[in-house]
């Protein structure tokens, strides 16, 4: 049961969500040559407070 | 220090995660030989739109 | 499809393994009100040079 | 800097891994409308004795 | 790219928040040997009911 | 008990990982305002083959 954990930005669009955890879970099917059911995705979204690049949070690059 | 993450659905009800947390404690704490006092857990609460599985959002695999 | 993630010590015995696995996901079944078919547990295991606590590594605090 | 973890079983052929980050990084692109340089993939390796599904090890379910 | 990830309790100040993610970020960039730039922060916080030691929750552990 | 969790290359030096371990513990108890002791430090180490950045494999970007 291979599990693909997602760490990005909210998204907004449900269509969006769709499209990224089929393709997700078609990309990770072929390459462990499992059907698709095997598949988990897990979406986590994060707030420009809580992510920093070079040591500094994503809301403060923003700027 | 062992740790045990959970990824599941909202737990609503305070009784339930009590037992939970309880449960899988002790069942960690008897595999590693360590006191209970060792043991953290850790529950993550992810909503239907947040997890597919064989592509498919969960919200969508309910209706 | 709870998954159960688990960070702690090499567990050497096959036998504790399967006691451990079986007792929390038959916790996570109960808390979610789910079969436990739907539950999946992960157990990765670290090196006393991979874990820290208090700011010493636990081969360190092991001496 | 979204961040896609993988979690699954040895992929053997470096071939598959290669077409597997590739994939996995265009989704993940078109989803948050970013470079796909900006997008990151973890693979970890799980052996059979590491996963648990219903209860019991792989290593015991495919027996 | 290294990831530093941080689950714990809810931190309110910004200033606070920048001044943590600059010294993991440069902890990071020291061991590693890598430009600042390299390493990403990822701060999860977590409730007091999503986290328990020795088998209780942190919201019961208080009172 | 707040984590840290590093994900990186692997790290060959003790001497590094304990520098590493200490100033990322003395950040955290910092901005947490508890003591080191509550602190725990998680190192996981990748491969060149298990980490992609902008679609392509550590391993193949070093080439």
């Amino acid at each position: 049961m291979p599990i693909i954990t997602l760490d990005g930005p909210p998204i907004a669009d449900l269509e969006t969500r769709r499209t990224l955890v089929a393709e997700l879970t078609r990309a990770a099917a072929n390459a462990y040559g499992m059907p698709e059911e095997k598949i988990i995705v897990l979406i986590r979204e994060n707030t420009p407070e809580q992510v920093a690049v070079g040591g500094q949070l994503i809301a403060d690059l923003r700027r």
